[in-house]
């Protein structure tokens, strides 16, 4: 796997629980030398990162920066300079909203050869994980995925009367500040108050909390149940299976 | 995780490559006494049923003809009812247009415990293997999954006024056959001719084929080059980096 110059694969975590890792990526993950990981990445996938790699943490929450996408970028390029297997670990996949992209074009301007491996996404199997279908057959024809994270020109860009007029299941990712936002714009673009609506906090792990109300009730909801990052907030009618569709209580 | 009355585990098998199922898809996999699966399952993770497990192919394409969605769900309330562990094996994801919400209504109607393991959908992870990105930074700020299958509801409902104004990345699933609709729609919807768009044949494994070309020129490019089912549709400017982003080169 490794070459002369080094290598970089770009591994997606999933939405944060160990078991939807794929198989791809536990095997590039177990032979990294380097892996540079973000915040997002659930930690039983951080417990399988090899004892010997050099393991650098880009999304430290403690110290209250992040390390910029630029800076990364050179991580990324230095690391695998150096001849080394290097894994660059994000939650979810690393093209919905992972900003993989920048990183591989970091990567070849310096000629250095790359693998991408596709994760869940938190914005469907995330959903999934708290009983709500991305789809369903007769309520929820299309899905529909954006972010609520400013810096990336989320929300400022939405055309949220397009986004309403569609009916099918809205997905926004790091949308645990803009609930009142999210729901105000799309009540002003015509949704029913009563369209079912959902804020999903920590998806997939065992501190997964889902905060169900409709449109005209979720902004207070939120703030009365304190959500807090990392969350994704889902509007349209896939919402209202949660429950029926509610599986961890099967599970021992 | 058998329970007396049986147990049912969804789970998506990603799409096709073998190793883009889930660590927690191989390990319920690897325990199943009975696999109902799909056309659409990779070879790779077929290979992966257990040997003495009963397995019940709901996908013939050989035979022409596909079991109705309604006996699939009988299939699977009577092998839990026998008591056994049974797994239904999807292609993609359960709930993105896998319709693992109408199986789930059976188990519920009777009684029967359930598991869902979110799988790597093609629509994302499927045109991460081909190089397209689904977001990226300033030029793909919203990614929009619909089906093009006409029996699931999908191409007729469509808004495409809505859809083309998003600016997003539009994939559609499904979509080997209605290359000339969605193209010629999308351009009356007032998306630019140059606007860039592909069809992806056979996602992720060795199969899997590129077709690019503008929104005006790619129908003709599918029909010159024979594009087959299963096929995905996308269009929007993340398509742009299918070049330059291709990583499968650099694998041995």
């Amino acid at each position: 796997m490794t070459k002369g110059g080094g290598f970089v694969a770009l591994i997606g975590a999933g939405p944060g629980d160990a078991g939807l890792l794929t198989l791809r990526g536990r095997e590039l993950l177990a032979a990294a030398q380097c892996v540079v990981y973000d915040r997002l990445v659930g930690d039983g996938v951080l417990a399988m990162m090899p004892p010997e790699a050099v393991k650098i943490n880009v999304g430290k929450v403690g110290g209250g920066h992040f390390v910029p996408q630029q800076e990364i970028n050179g991580i990324l390029v230095r690391e695998a300079q150096k001849g080394r297997f290097v894994v660059r670990l994000k939650g979810g996949d690393p093209f919905v909203f992972g900003r993989g992209g920048e990183e591989i074009e970091a990567l070849n301007e310096s000629g250095i050869a790359f693998e991408v491996v596709p994760g869940v996404t938190s914005a469907l199997g995330g959903l999934a994980c708290a009983g709500i279908p991305a789809t369903h057959r007769g309520v929820a024809r299309s899905i529909h995925v954006v972010t609520a994270h400013t810096k990336e020109g989320g929300l400022a860009h939405l055309d949220y009367e397009a986004l309403a007029k569609l009916g099918g299941t809205l997905v926004f990712l790091m949308g645990a500040a803009a609930v009142p936002e999210i729901c105000s714009e799309l009540l002003r673009a015509g949704m029913p108050e009563s369209s079912p609506a959902a804020a999903l906090e920590n998806a997939s792990v065992a501190a997964q909390r889902l905060i169900r109300g409709t449109l005209a009730e979720l902004a207070g909801r939120c703030a009365a149940e304190k959500l807090k990052a990392p969350a994704l907030v889902v509007v349209g009618g896939a919402v209202g299976f949660a429950e029926a569709f509610a599986w961890k209580k099967f599970l021992p």
